[in-house]
This record gives structure tokens, sequence and C-alpha cells, in this order.
């Protein structure tokens, strides 16, 4: 009998073409949103209640966006990261269909790119990953890339292939989540009036509020998302004993933070890209700010399309993301660019 | 374009009439329940089991009376409680409907009485809070007096209303929930003997188990109820570095270790007055005691009425209150007066 | 009016065909499953995706055979272990039938045995627990015995009842859940290749993750199973101020670390016995490992049975279990011997 454990995949079993069907399907539902809203402090209505949700077209409320991303996400860890030095990136992420509770969700990964680092030790992997629900209907899909260990560094480079990326997803390519419509749309319900119009491109704004974070709590939602990197839960994992936290836990936190003053920002719909700037660990005050770098109409009735730099901190003033030398100054831990639907 | 983040109210900023609807309706359910009997050693029979509660009457286990007064007070921060400087008091609240699961509850309040403080800086505000369902079923309503910043002290003074409030409802205003029934109430079941009948006015019961809390944990419940007040999450909103723990999160603690000894009042159907004497913070470890205060009956069959004391301390003996000064001793966290249905 | 409170049940109190019923039965639902997986990093396929369960014959996916432990084994604590000295060990545990959400569970306990110790003042019960559904059928049933102090050190010993107890289970008297069908078992969407067949007798597997664990976390669990046991809350109700974890929350984490090697070891049907060795604390790092302890055939389709040892440790090397003195080792937390459904 050989080894039974998974030792996660290197370098060199990657292979341009390759498919990888991700383990453990998972059904979510009511517990799930309720956890989401004790973990973040999330407030847009959409996702709040099922009477706004109807008022603007939905059949109920659905999934948070993000809740479908972690769940999609957490299933490529075996696969993908459970060896990787680094996230390096996303891109041309799209959210295709909402998710609702009861849905069942897995993902598929298809390995897009390959090239070996010039140290010969480590290469980066490009794959594009795609989330489906119960009918076979892809709901979100994404290109994430990562830095990978060889398992020899002896082994010969494979021909590299980088991919062809965009900057940033076209307002036209948006999927809007059928029947979505903001005609009658209920401002103060949903807690501010500034609509779509009200935003300007190069607006940043400075979401107020700060969370400090708990071991307890980034343990919760990593686990609930069945993200099983080691560095997340094991203090010896890591040389200096700390556990860090899963990027997707900032990215969720300070989302639900840019309430305070894009709370009519209601669906995700577009991710163009991201970097988990510097580490999060216990006990640092997760802050955020935005900045409105584009937006565009939308075919659907009263539905208009921002994308929006989120930017989340540890402390610091606002506004600051990179030094004169172009790297992202210590505090930022996030800088995100996604597309989201608001109010027109 | 201005800033987009909401400051809060002022002192100014509420006319005594003036009605608001706070924003972020929230559908609540299975998830919910979950996560409360996970926060509090909640056990009361009638909130864990659908089959108890219908053989009391109801159509299945409502949501705790408790997660309805969270939910619907967690609404009105951002309106009334966000640049308070202390919560001062509660009175006439009633329970109004049982909220199942599935349930979506919106809150809206009314200025019922304001009040600037002699140092021209502050001022008292009353609001009557009423919580509704997607039927427009009022399910809860209260009123609330916060101190409240004045914006410039220099504005000129209000005509104080003060409205006349009841130190405590009569039992005949109670409302019991539709159908209840207590005629053949499971004693075994419900895990303690004593009836309606066994209770004295006058009678002390100290409740004996305590917990000791945890930052994690306070913030997940008061996250869960979208209360945003920034002391409870960020450490950097105190001068001292804590995080003062959200008044509810006592209350409920304190409401769930009375079950070990009050198992059997089931119900919260009124409450009459309440002081969040001492701030409590992590580490502390929650006890509880109760003071029997009045009974009455009710035309329900089975069903009695019992006014309850449910104090809260950070140890310390029981069944201590007040000092010779008339002040809370500093161990004290809660002082809750609640009507609550027994089985006769 | 007497004290109210519960002062729980002394030596005296057990006699040998008392039957219990324990109180506040408990619904358990979506909620609950996903606490589950936000307590603990549980990836079994069957219990994450109701798909997956339904390509196995079952109805829907059920809830964690742990959580029905952990709601049965809650209920009894008040009756039987809040004046116990130690929890002694299980056997002849049986899982019957799944626990569905929307289940209502109760627990009730026949007093098998007891034994004064020679000293007096304590003395051993053995109680046969079973686990109760909405329809009366029996979901679950164990034996538990544990050590509990006597009210009065003078009091007469009772007559010596030790019963009869198994050291294991036959796998003939487990009881395979209705339909279970494993003949299209997908392997892929499971997580590992490893069928009932690659598994070897004295086969032993590290489970290598590990997970450190909080204070917030276990806290969370154990009052989520409305375990009300004082050493697991309250600081100042052991000497040292620490907070004893739960024996079932050590359980369930080794559990679910242990699908990394055992990811088709999917559904508890056998507990022939398990010792919690030494404590866990807040703090500790809990790893496992497991040893193939037994194998047999089952009539279900595609269906094997596996008899694992399910060690879990703080820190430590593997495969270490008993020092020369046959005491177990000070990292050892947990010794389970369990059987386990896998697809052939």
């Amino acid at each position: 009998m050989g080894a039974k454990t998974n030792p996660g995949r290197f370098f060199e079993d990657y292979h341009v073409g390759d498919t990888i069907h991700h383990a453990v399907p998972r059904s979510v539902g009511q517990g799930e949103r309720a956890l989401y809203h004790a973990l973040y402090p999330a407030r847009h209505a959409l996702y709040s209640s099922d009477m706004f949700a109807r008022a603007c077209g939905l059949p109920a409320s659905p999934l948070d966006d993000l809740i479908a991303f972690h769940v999609v996400f957490g299933k490529t860890v075996p696969d993908v990261s459970l060896n990787a030095v680094a996230n390096l990136g996303y891109a041309q992420g799209r959210w295709l269909a909402p998710v609702w509770p009861g849905d069942t969700l897995r993902s598929v990964s298809e390995v897009i790119g390959v090239k070996e680092n010039s140290n010969g030790k480590t290469g980066v992997v490009w794959v594009r990953t795609s989330g489906y629900n119960q009918h076979g209907k892809a709901v979100l899909e994404y290109v994430r890339w990562v830095m990978v260990r060889k398992r020899d560094a002896a082994s010969a480079a494979p021909e590299p292939v980088v991919p062809d990326l965009l900057s940033a997803l076209d307002a036209e390519a948006l999927k809007i989540p059928e029947g979505l419509d903001f005609s009658d749309y209920d401002f103060t319900l949903a807690g501010e009036p500034h609509r779509w119009g009200d935003y300007e491109i190069g607006e940043q704004i400075d979401h107020v509020d700060g969370v400090t974070v708990e071991e307890a709590e980034h343990m919760v939602a990593t686990r609930l998302w069945q993200n099983t990197a080691k560095v997340h839960f094991d203090t010896s994992a890591r040389p200096d004993g700390s556990r860090l936290i899963y990027g997707g836990h900032v990215i969720s936190m300070a989302r639900a933070l840019s309430f305070n003053g894009l709370a009519n920002a209601q669906m995700i719909v577009g991710l163009n890209g991201g970097a988990h700037a510097n580490p999060c660990l216990s006990g640092d005050t997760v802050r955020a700010w935005s900045e409105v770098l584009d937006k565009a109409d939308t075919p659907a009735p009263g539905v208009g399309a921002i994308r929006l730099r989120l930017v989340a901190t540890k402390d610091g003033d606002p506004f600051r993301l990179k030094g004169e030398d172009g790297k992202y100054l210590p505090e930022v831990l996030l800088d995100l660019d996604y597309w989201a639907l608001m109010p027109k």
C-alpha cells in the first residue's frame, strides 16, 4: 500500500490543456447565508432580504456572490495551491448565474499556461476555473495564476505558454442576472440615496469603518469554504507561528465594509484583477477604500455597471496604494478590481 | 460629488413626529436559529424543537424572541445610535407575533421625544421602534432612549418633549401568540418541573452557570444582527483599545443562562425596562440571577405570565445589584425587567 | 420555595433499570450542517453534496453522523455527567438511521450498571443511551460509562452490576442506511482513488494536516450541541483557569482531518470504543492518524465496512500511542475505534 494522503501537485504535474475535476461538491444553503452575515458586516439589501430581491426582479435573495467565489475557489486548493508559493493574480472573472440556497456547486479547472521561473525551482501555472451548479450550468469562471514549487529542480522546463489576459473585462461581456430590474429600486431600504449617476470616474470613497480580525473567525470562514491550505490553520506551518489569513477573507471583509458609501453596488458580476499585496494576520484592523475606475450602461432596466477598485488596508490613511518604488505600501492588504451592478 | 458615507444623525436631526424607515431588511431562517444556539447556551424547548412547539399549539418552533429583538434593533443603529454617547433605557416593549424561519424583518422608528441636556453638547432622543414582517404585520415594538451628540453646541435647543412611559406593562397589554396552549405541557422534555404556581413574587434564583466570553463570539453575534456600531469591532474606536460588547449579547447570554432555574419561562412577551449597567469586555465571565417581580394570569389555556428581573454580572455574588449610593455595583452588567409566559 | 436549579445527579441517584428521559429535544437543519463545516475541516462528499448523496442511493445529504452523536450526547449531560469526575468509555455504539435536516432528536438513557469505587467517594455508572427522531425511530445508540461523585460518602454501596460489553461490534451488527449503494461511486468527486480493497489490516495512515484550536471555536461547537458542562465554558470552573475542550470536539476535528487519506470512509456506523486520553486546550494543534483494525463485507451493493482506530494528538510524531507503562503518551488526545462504510 502506498501513501494514501494527497501530497498536492508540483509544477511538473501541470500541462497546458489538462482538465482537473476538483473534488467534494458542496450544497450551500440558509446556513452558509447566515454564517456569511455573521463573519462579515454584509448589508447589501439584495443579499439580505428576499423581499428586496423580489422587488428587483429575482425569485429570491441569492447567496452572496463571494460565497460562490469562495466555494468554487476552495475546491481548487488541493489541486492548484497546496504547494503554491504565492497566489499571483486573477483575471477575466465573471459571475454567470446567481447561486440559490439548495444549489450544489462543483469546480473544474483547465490549465491554460505554464512558465518555469529562471531560478529553476518554481514555475507559474495559469488555470481557468469554472464553477457549476447541479444543473450543469456555469455560475462563475475566472483565471488565476499561482507560483508552484517544482518537485525536482533538475526536471526539464516545459515549453512556456503565457495566456493573453484582458486587463479588464468590457462591460458588454458582463452577464446580467436574468430578470434583474432596478426600475423600482427602493433606495431607502437599500440604505443610501446614491445612484449610478452620482458616481464619477476617479472618485474615491473612504468606507470609514474597521474590523479587528480574530483567529477563530478567519478559520471558521476558511473551513466553511473547504479551503484546506495549511498556512491558515496550523501554527506550525509557518516559521513565525502565525496563521496567514485566507486572502478571500480579506476580500469579503473589504467588500462588506464598502457598504458604507457603496450600498447600492449590489451585485458583483466581474473580477478584472486582484492582488493580495501583504499578508493579513489576526489582530489587524481591516479598513477599506474604493475608487471608481469606469462606468457603463447595461441593457437591463435601470441597471448600470460600475467598475471599482477596492483596497483593503490595515490602518494607515485611505487612498494610498503604492510607494515611489511602485510597490504596494506595507499597510495595503488587497487591491481588487471588479464590476458591480448599481441602480441608475 | 459629496461624501457618500453615512455620518450618522446628530441631536439636531431628530424632530418629534419624524418617522425613520430603517434600511436593509433581513430574511431570517434556519441559519440564524443554529447560530443563536451556537452563540448562547439556549435551551428553552419551545425554541429548540418543532415537536415541542407543536405540542404547545404553535405551527413550528419560532425563532428566539431575542433574535427578533436583535434584528429589529440592529437596523436602527445607523439612524439612531451611530453618534450616541449612551443607550439610556428601554420601555413598553412588546412581542406582537412570533418570527418564523423565512420571515423578512424591517424596522421603523418614530421620534417621540427630544430634550437637550443642560451642557448644551448632547441631548436625549426617545424613539418608538416597530419591527414588521413581510406581511406588514408588526412583530415587535419598544421605546428606547439614547443620549446623542449635537452637531453644533451653538444650535438652539428644541422644545423639550419627554414622553410618559410606563414603568412596567400591565399583563393585560401582553400579546399571547395565537394558538399558544400549555395544557399538555411536557415538563420532562422542557427540563424542569417548576410551574408558574411554584414561583413566588420576591423569589430570587441564582442561575449558577457562567460563560467566559471571547472577542470572536460577540463580533460574530453582533454582525449577525447587522449592528454596525464601531465600538464593537474596531480596537481603535475606543481609547483603551478594547472592544465593547454589544449590550444585546449580554441580554441573550443572561437569558440563556437563566434556563437553569427558569426553563419553563418559555416565551418573552414584554420588555418593561433595561439598563446596561457596566461595560462587558472579552474575558469577562457572565453569570446571571433572576428575581420574580410579578405574576399574572392570561386568557390562554394553561398559560401564566411572570415578570422577572434578569441581572447579568461578571463574577461577584448573586443578588447584589446597587450600592448604598444607589448606583449599580461595578460587577453588574445588565438589569433587565421582562414578562415571560410559563405553564400554569 | 426550594432551589430551582439542577444540581445534577450523584452516584446514589442511579439504579440499574432506571430510564431517564433527557430534556430539550432539538430540531436540526441546514444551519447545523453549515456550522459543522465551519467548525471542522469536514469534506466527506456524502455529507457535503446532495447530488453526491443521491448518486449513492440516499434521498439527500444527511447531517454528519457526528452531529447526531453530539446532539444525542449533549442531551444526556445534565442527567449523566454534570457531577462526573471522568468520562471513562464508550461501547456498542451504532448509528441506526441517518438524520435529515428538519429532524427533531431526543435522548433516552437506561442505567445498565453501577459499581461503587473502593474509595467510597465515587462510583461508576453505565448507561445505554438512545437517540430518537420525531417518528420515534432510533437513530443512534451507545453505551457510556462515567465516574460520578457520591452525594454522601457514608451512603451504602449498591449491589455492583457491571454489564458485559463487546470490545468491538461484529460487522453483521452494523446497520447499513436504507438504499445505500456505492456501485457507481464517483472517486474523483469524492477526492481520493483509494477503495476498500486498497486498505490492509494493520495499515497506518498519517493524516498530515493540523488545526490549532481556539476558545471561541470549541465553545461555539459545544453550545451548538447544548452540552452544558461548566468546564468547557467557565474559566473559574477549573483551578488553572483553562477551559477543557469537549472531547467530542476533538473527535470531530480528528475525523474531519482523516479525510486526507480516508476520504472514502464515508459513513460512520459503529463506535466500538473510545478514550479521551489527555485534555485538549485552546492553542493545541490537533493532528490525527489512523490504523486499519479490521475489514468486512456488507450486503449493500458496493459497500464494504472498515474498522479504524482514529488517534488525535497535539503535535508529536504519528503512530505513537502508549508508553512502556501501558499508559497513553501525553500528546495523545483521543483513541477512537469505529466502523465506517467505504466503496469496494
